[in-house]
């Protein structure tokens, strides 16, 4: 009986001692990253806990969208690294906006938990833009310049699920108004007028 | 002025013409499947409406299972075809369960939004199990076994998000007991007992 | 003698019956898309001339923005289905330039050709900006905005390679400006004016 | 003549210095797992026994299973590193099998060399199984839950190719049996009897 | 009781609708091939026949090279459509060998099973190369240019596994040597004299 | 208004941590590779001169071959790690040529710039040739044996991009004849003539 159990382990650890590896990689946010994600934790450390985030609640949306991200990416959550998918909470205060933006080569699905959203993306020839309420999913392929406007009369609240586990959020106004680039530049790439370009930089700290 | 409109059209033409092949493909459902996805509709024939999906809403949980998945996969949402995720909700009455499923070769994540649930996925050497309430979020790495339990005093609901368009879901007890494999075989490959077999069968339609 | 060259012909057959299969995927144009590009012509009407593109020259540069982009993309040069890479042709006349676009999942790599560019591509945190002669390249990553502008004091060409087949080309000034997307709607997702919203849309066709 | 030969030694150089970098990447196993793989040796380091594994035989096949597996995954091999394919052979003693078991996100390919083996998988609406000899292949795709078992008269041998190069393996006995999940949750889980599962805990190490 | 049968179905349904979709995708080799493989069967015509391929036998070595390949390749095997793994068998009779190739895009892993072979792959800056016995197994990374000698002094067998449902083989005679371009054009590509060019053209179909 | 300045910069705090993990990845040559690439230097090192290669010039084509390439290769320039495209620049003085070679699992695309260059690339059954001016590309798909030869009056310049950051560049001559492998083995399997084989390796250096 002892034999049989012994041969058992055996068995068991021949079967067993490469399946730990692969299955997942949870993610050693002190290490480097790479173009696959970071390296994996080593697989005896690896606890429940990493594959639980908490805190996937409404953000302060006193600010200047009146709205917040609560976002559970592979640098807030490690057990996603390397799987291909993260979410992120979505809460609008009313007459809030999450401004145009994209998340360079991540597709963004969003459910609606509560309230009214109106969204859309544009492409050079189409613009799809729906309002949404509860029971609703709208979906915004990979790189597709997006926005999310709270449109009812309350607060709004939607989750977010993206197709990688670090999508970044990259908001136009940011990329447009909140660097050196030099105002005429911003104007002649924009076909903006220099007054206005100079105007919104004043709102989100670019300069030039 | 016309001239300029004229040649400005020529640009957009130059400049757009292919971009609305690769930024996305809508599932045209009744064509056939690749290992990619389905084959794209027309672009000009898309509308808003196949990036939006209506009705997820609570299912019907009055089964065997006391829970119920409300999938918005690629043949629901063609939307999705090819981007690589997906989203479900799950409700499930007191007392009930999603039992052991996997979904082969697809990341889940749990988003709780109601109630509370007991869940889990195991590797041969170790167990990975957690109490979750709103709030909480969990990760099941592609191709893991696992379960989702309501271990609250009322009903529980939670919004899923998969690594995949078409995830499926495998639930071992159709596997093991809902076909037509000898329970002689299912027994000496599970180390079940022949007469346990044969009672789940029973139980989700197997016969043999 | 002649055995043996029948004999050789069989292994010859059994050898390479399925070479050309997976090798290369030359696009059928008339069949429909896929997530992963274009159904194969079959094997045996495919030519030297579906890998070789012609009219890779100089474009028309009277326009609107004093520029032209000659493309080489899937849906005009079938050879390059399902391989992952293409090339444009880039022609800036003086003054003019490339305005603010992204390519949604494809990287962009810039060579220069003739004359003086001055590129750039911004992150929320970080602005990247060069000024291009001959013999620089230019790395624009997956997905990121960016701009190249003729800043020299002749016509500029440069060649460009991408990681896609069809990596298209999304204007920002199109996707804002080009469409039925409402003005007040435009101003709130980008903190512009409404009355310069309303004036760039007059420039790019836009109404509402 | 000594000229061209330096010079085409400088012609050597600059074609070679980055051949050897992705051509391969051996693994080197002291270092990091990454979602991608394990980190490469140095290319001066390699040597064709890191192409070769030797010791692919028979294992033991004195266990509870009646069956041995000896795997070339990348742990073993570290050859097959990033190349997305491995190898494992597998030995079962007259009336021993491979139990239930899944390998998560690979496709396992069952060429028969010796005895016979009957073998299947199933989805939650179908059932393929199939009495193997030598001279024929079977095919396991990605995450599918699938047995084998000797069927045959003697011993069984067969090699195993897997799309992974880490495909790792999840015995079902040892997910649900093996470890602490409480037996009532097992149950609930599977529809299984308290008492069958405590039943078979006892067999494969599990408690609680 | 009937009640809880029809709503099991019901149950069973919404899981299941969705779950033989994805999970395989066997070839119908009567439609067109793509960039990520043949369009998938009907998932209700699929039969485990699919799944399975007999005549994994030893081929005919009567030929040039005395040595046969046998293929089960997607385009031979419709079970493998996008699995990214498929397997040869190979026989090579005393003295024969399978001279020079590649197969582009795919990993080789060689698994000895009778016989003593040689092999071997190049880099530009590095040779590996071993004699090979039962119980040995070699890789020959993607796209190398690699060879097999029997060097032993009766048959030699060993089964091939590939990280592709169609890897091809590119004997390296055929494509110098099996076509019409000219010889001194071959000649001054390969620093190989044109005598020797024009006589390995006689054996192997090539003119010009 | 100091009070909603600082709430922005929550705000932009909020969106942005994550925005330049994964949007590019430049590499730390100093690190280890992997089978994705090289690790990613801290994005806060990251300049513009990351991003920006100099020095692609005419190479000197002095040489065994009268020809030189110039590559832009992750090893070469680093913000490339990770993006799946490189370029390179090809020179070939009158009467030169790039022999027979592959770039394992990289496809190639050829711009032609300057002079005729005739280029082609052969499958087991067919030969693609074409003589190639300004204005022409031609695709060399992944794997393929190529060549390119100078067959015009004058030196020939081409850029050439690849699929991949670090396509590497296998020369057949060197492959075969720049090692130690036997000559008789050579000639076994390439059923060239060992005087040849001999011949040719000492050209490249080779030995045995």
């Amino acid at each position: 009986m002892k034999m049989i159990h012994v041969l058992f382990l055996f068995a068991l650890v021949s079967f067993t001692s490469h399946a730990s590896v692969n299955d997942f990689c949870v993610a050693d946010l002190k290490g480097p990253d790479s173009p696959s994600g970071y390296q994996c934790k080593p697989p005896n450390t690896v606890t429940v806990d990493d594959f639980v985030f908490s805190g996937f609640v409404a953000g302060n949306t006193t600010n200047t969208f009146n709205a917040a991200l609560t976002s559970a990416f592979v640098t807030d959550f490690p057990g996603v690294n390397g799987l291909g998918v993260s979410v992120a909470r979505l809460d609008i205060a009313k007459g809030g906006s999450i401004p145009m933006h994209t998340h360079p080569a991540a597709t963004e699905l969003l459910i609606m938990v509560e309230g009214q959203i109106t969204a859309g993306f544009m492409t050079p020839t189409a613009l799809y833009t729906k309002t949404l309420k509860p029971g609703d999913i709208m979906v915004f392929p990979q790189g597709q310049l997006h926005f999310q406007v709270n449109s009812g009369n309350g607060k709004a609240t939607a989750f977010l699920a993206f197709s990688s586990a670090n999508p970044g959020a990259q908001l136009l106004d940011l990329l447009l108004f909140g660097n050196t680039l030099p105002s005429d530049l911003v104007a002649q790439t924009t076909f903006l007028d220099v007054a206005q370009v100079k105007k919104v930089k004043a709102r989100f700290g670019g300069r030039g």
